[in-house]
């Protein structure tokens, strides 16, 4: 059987989740690939660093050029993260008429049409399935299996990290702050949780599956981004009550041509299986004009499941699989599709007040939402928290500027002490 | 733009799904594909049949040699399904150089290595996506996404018939009779349901993926295969407080090199995101070493999801895909595996007794479960019908032996009436 050479950068969590399964699973790797793979390089900062996996002396290295000079490796995997050290590397061993597999989420989201343009002009492949939802292989999903379909919309529960901080809350009755704690100790945040807990690498991830979806350039700088830092446990409550469950989700939809594109906590009903999903589990949603929804459950990051996405790839590429569609051009051309302003977005709303004057706040905030074109579903007072006394209410669909809208006005009767939350309603409709 | 000529043989359901596919998102088709796709012939029984959708004079043709004759097409889409006419078409199709998509499960299930080995021989691209869960891309996932893997389970509920009449008792209390009226109403069951309501159509299909998946030849008669007649109103609510949910699954489980293979009612965790697929949809999860659990959601069935999974297929064929994977042989060889005999199968189970002495009965068949090591997780009484009294238990992992064994003594009990329900749990551990 004919070798073939590779190249690791990076030998953290994923890297060495990587080479655990080309370890493990090498018989079955080389049964589906007709290939023995040998990692011959791995890129480390410090070579000295004591690791809990051995390796053959002169396989690690610090220097990025004993890879890009060596003419034997075929492809390389670069797995070092956000920097744009790591898209130089790719540049230069695509230069160097090396294959590209990357779990770069940054890279992608930032430069993929700098990086698919130099793959297309040096005649390399450029894999990236492990750069959204670790082990989901939803890039595949996008660009080969529902090519048949015109893709309306994507709903995805797409970070980890944030995921299981919502479902302690949920399940546990944790707090945000123990919940944080808990992921923090177990690994599945940072000590600075900015990225996840704030949105920001969901909206990185949905930047890229909305431009496979729409055949369209996303600019990640234009989704809607809200983290879950203000969802207390009595909304969490709340929403339990009215038949719902909170999620953070990243939201991409094409309405007439536009595009709606946002990031924040959702209540969403209960009984849609995107409700258990639970922990760090991810899930997507994929709305298809032929295919209807179809749903993706997996792990979404992790060395092993995120592994599992970078080996298939280097699999893909051995077996000489189609060249991945551009993720911005589908064929030929890109379609410029306008991004809405978030306040033109359409949602069924959650809103809870709190209030200090039972008699008028009823007719006051009614009176209120009439005017503002929003109409109320349901409204309930059900949970009691000491002095304070709260009212909550699910809308219609209405135009986020008219809940807005609204809001101002309410905020300031003399019958409400506050607008404590905010939160869209996704019914998967 | 290149043309390319296809043919459809059969233009009911899923035929009609491709034709309104193929012209609704043609320029979708045509951007991912690079080609224009023209249907120049559609085999049918009867041309002069009245049918809803317009199609140009000289398209419909009864004969398949206008076709098979027909050097200029290229690609034959057979969707008349599971006769030995399909398989015959498919092959002299072949012989004359025609790709072919086909959604036949009957066809693959009983003649995948002829059809694999004619298409080998021919040098033609066989793809049946669609033979398989309708919409959800399952055969692609498992033979090009999980590639890194050594998969070790498949558990799916992969029949829309029999989900729907699951939900309809679940979800309204309805009887299994009134539930199956209600989908031959809407066309989700035929008027003789004996293949999807007695598990024959989840057994083919779990035929297809088991042996793809295991990289083995898996006959579709060594399926331990039970239906759904017997799961009653009581048993749904019994599981329910057992915090369960009772869906008809196809399981299978690779286990120290042997296969387990089964299609039976099950009950499962009503927190696991399976319980909650509902209606037609279908669900598969896919236990791989490396991913972990990814579970896939959608519709198995209709006119268009199948339809997506057709001009999916189409498009890969247009695009040039990889070969699709043998379902004989992964690359070279294919490994025997041995199935299991049911009774060496091991699960948690849901027993449920009716009995006439309740002093008795608690000891007794507590003493019998004892003896042949079945050990007990709970029981409950708690669910009263008239003058009946019955019992439930949960086991623990039990072999289906020792529970065999001890339900053979527990009947002959003076203190029991029946052995009313035995029915599998799976905690997907």
């Amino acid at each position: 059987m004919e070798k073939v050479k590779i190249a690791i950068l990076g030998f953290g969590n994923v890297g060495t989740g990587v080479w655990k399964i080309l370890l493990e699973n090498k018989k079955e790797i080389m049964k589906r690939s007709n290939y023995e793979i040998e990692v011959t390089k791995i890129l480390v900062k410090d070579i000295n660093k004591k690791r809990d996996i051995a390796v053959a002396p002169g396989i690690l290295t610090n220097n990025i050029d004993d890879i890009i000079n060596d003419e034997s490796i075929k492809i390389v995997v670069e797995l070092i993260g956000g920097c744009s050290e790591a898209k130089d590397y790719m540049i230069r061993a695509m230069k160097s008429k090396k294959h590209i597999v990357t779990a770069n989420k940054l890279a992608i989201a930032n430069w993929s049409k700098e990086l698919f343009k130099i793959a297309d002009t040096e005649n390399v492949l450029f894999y990236y399935e492990a750069s959204v939802a670790g082990g989901i292989p939803i890039i595949r999903e996008i660009n080969e299996s529902l090519t048949a379909n015109r893709i309306e919309q994507i709903v995805g529960i797409i970070n980890g990290t944030t995921n299981y901080i919502l479902s302690k809350m949920t399940l546990d009755g944790s707090s945000f702050d123990e919940a944080l704690k808990e992921a923090q100790d177990k690994g599945y945040a940072e000590a600075d949780p900015t990225s996840d807990v704030d949105g920001y690498d969901a909206v990185y991830k949905l930047a890229i599956m909305s431009s496979l979806a729409f055949g369209t350039e996303v600019d990640h700088d234009c989704i809607y981004r809200e983290g879950i830092r203000n969802i207390s446990a009595v909304d969490i409550e709340y929403a339990k009550k009215f038949g719902y469950t909170i999620k953070l989700l990243a939201i991409a939809k094409e309405i007439n041509n536009k595009l709606e594109l946002r990031v924040h906590p959702t209540l969403i009903p209960s009984t849609h299986p995107m409700a258990n999903v639970n922990d760090v589990y991810n899930s997507i949603m994929i709305k298809g004009n032929a295919v209807g929804e179809l749903m993706l459950y997996g792990k979404g990051a992790g060395d092993l499941p995120t592994g599992s996405a970078v080996v298939g790839d280097i699999i893909s590429i051995l077996r000489n699989n189609i060249k991945p569609v551009d993720l911005t051009e589908t064929s030929c051309t890109v379609e410029f599709k306008e991004v809405k302003k978030a306040r033109e977005n359409e949602s069924e709303f959650y809103i809870r007040l709190d209030f200090k004057d039972k008699e008028g706040v009823l007719g006051d905030t009614a009176n209120i939402f009439g005017e503002n074109n929003v109409s109320i579903v349901s409204i309930t007072q059900d949970v009691e928290r000491g002095d304070h006394s709260s009212l909550a209410f699910i809308t219609h669909k209405s135009e986020e500027k008219n809940i807005r809208n609204s809001l101002n006005k309410i905020i300031q009767l003399d019958s409400v002490n506050n607008v404590e939350s905010i939160i869209r309603i996704e019914s998967f409709n």
